[in-house]
């Protein structure tokens, strides 16, 4: 019987991990670490000045909870090192409240958790539907995460690979299927909200919109899930330009040096 | 003459960044953003839940001095959407103390920041020193540091790629030149420090110990460091595993959904 641990960003609380935990318990036995608020756009940080506390929310049989403080990233290390017997036989993360397609991979602490996994080399998926709102509806989502679940259950992932999912928030009967893909060249083109605080101090909130550079392209996870496809990229953190190497070592460095 | 954005982890008052900024200085006008306190480890993480805020430091003829909360990717975004008033022809991150070598680059605050550069097509470069210490000595560091940037400003980075540089943290002469290397396979075992608080309740601190899981492999950056050359990895945000995609595409997602 697997061993799943689940994971997210969102929180303990948010209802994407409750749906992530439910399929997960028809696979094996299942731990979830989850943060005890939320840590959407923490990408793969780590906690390095404060201190992490774990608490144990519930646990029953084949089923444990706890919340953490930290990150998604500081989640999965501490499962890994404290609260795990064994090492898991899949991490799962999500299923996030809004898109981790295209760029946002790289600022995503679900994929954050996701890739943490793929690093100690287990097999870790990131799961996310494209709705933002705590009241989103995941029961469309559920047949196409139980069953990339069970392929990477039967199948394994390569070393240094993980899977990055996005699902489309249309309904059911208007999903076309699943599509492997290469992530999406595209920006988050910043506005800053810019404020004044009752003492008259400036601040700003973050805000951005969404480009993509690339909506020719067939063949990226933006184009599928405009497409209402369930999108499936295999995301590495082996992040070499392998490309531009052999360029790079023809500049001359040493040069003045 | 070039429009210079400098930017670090370790914040404005880190040593290494004010090496850069000097450096910096040679080329071009320079502009200085920098975490208001230290932001180590925060990766690509950006602010979603709290505001930010700017503070100037100071301006003199062509060099103005920023500092501001949230991560050094906040940091980079506040300049290019708020700070700037033309897009900058460099950003260049550090000079960070301790290393970003092998998988380290992910949780790098330092690259995250050169990374989020990359993203907006801007040629970026993330520099380190390989001395955790606050008094870290960075001369042996600047004639390296100092061609690369020249570099970069005259053959400039193909688009979606920027430039991890690490510098072993031994005397001048030791130094054996620039290796252009590809990212080590390598992770962090975590070690928690469990400990008690004052009122009985458990707290974690996350330490770690790094292992190479390819020692023998001798065109990683991991082992130009350990033989006193200076790495240069060229960097790409895009993580898409694209040696896996034909594989993964031959896996039948159809069946049960």
């Amino acid at each position: 019987m697997p061993l799943i641990l689940v994971t997210n960003d969102d929180g303990i609380h948010a209802s994407g991990i409750e749906v992530l935990t439910d399929i997960a318990r028809q696979f094996g036995k299942t731990v979830v670490i989850a943060p005890a608020e939320g840590q959407s756009g923490m990408s793969h940080a780590i906690t390095v000045k404060f201190p992490l506390r774990i608490k144990k929310i519930s646990e029953e049989k084949d089923l444990t909870l706890y919340s953490c403080t930290g990150t998604p990233v500081d989640g999965v290390k501490l499962a890994l090192a404290q609260l795990l017997d064994q090492e898991p036989d899949l991490i799962i993360s999500g299923i996030n409240h809004g898109s981790n397609s295209s760029s946002s991979v790289v600022y995503s602490g679900t994929m954050g958790a996701a890739i943490e996994g793929c690093i100690n080399s287990i097999p870790a998926i990131g799961f996310s539907l494209l709705d933002h709102s705590a009241t989103a509806d995941f029961e469309a989502s559920r047949p196409y995460v139980k069953r990339i679940i069970e392929m990477v259950l039967e199948n394994g992932l390569p070393q240094g690979v993980c899977l990055n999912v996005n699902i489309p928030a249309v309904p059911k009967q208007e999903i076309k299927g699943m599509k492997v893909c290469r992530q999406n060249r595209g920006i988050w083109r910043e506005e800053f909200d810019k404020r004044m605080d009752p003492r008259s101090q400036e601040y700003y909130w973050l805000t951005g919109e969404f480009y993509d550079l690339e909506p020719e392209s067939a063949d990226t996870d933006q184009w599928a899930l405009l497409n209402n496809y369930v999108s499936v990229v295999p995301v590495q953190p082996d992040m070499t330009a392998y490309k531009f190497l052999d360029t790079l070592k023809s500049w001359d460095f040493s040069n003045n040096v």
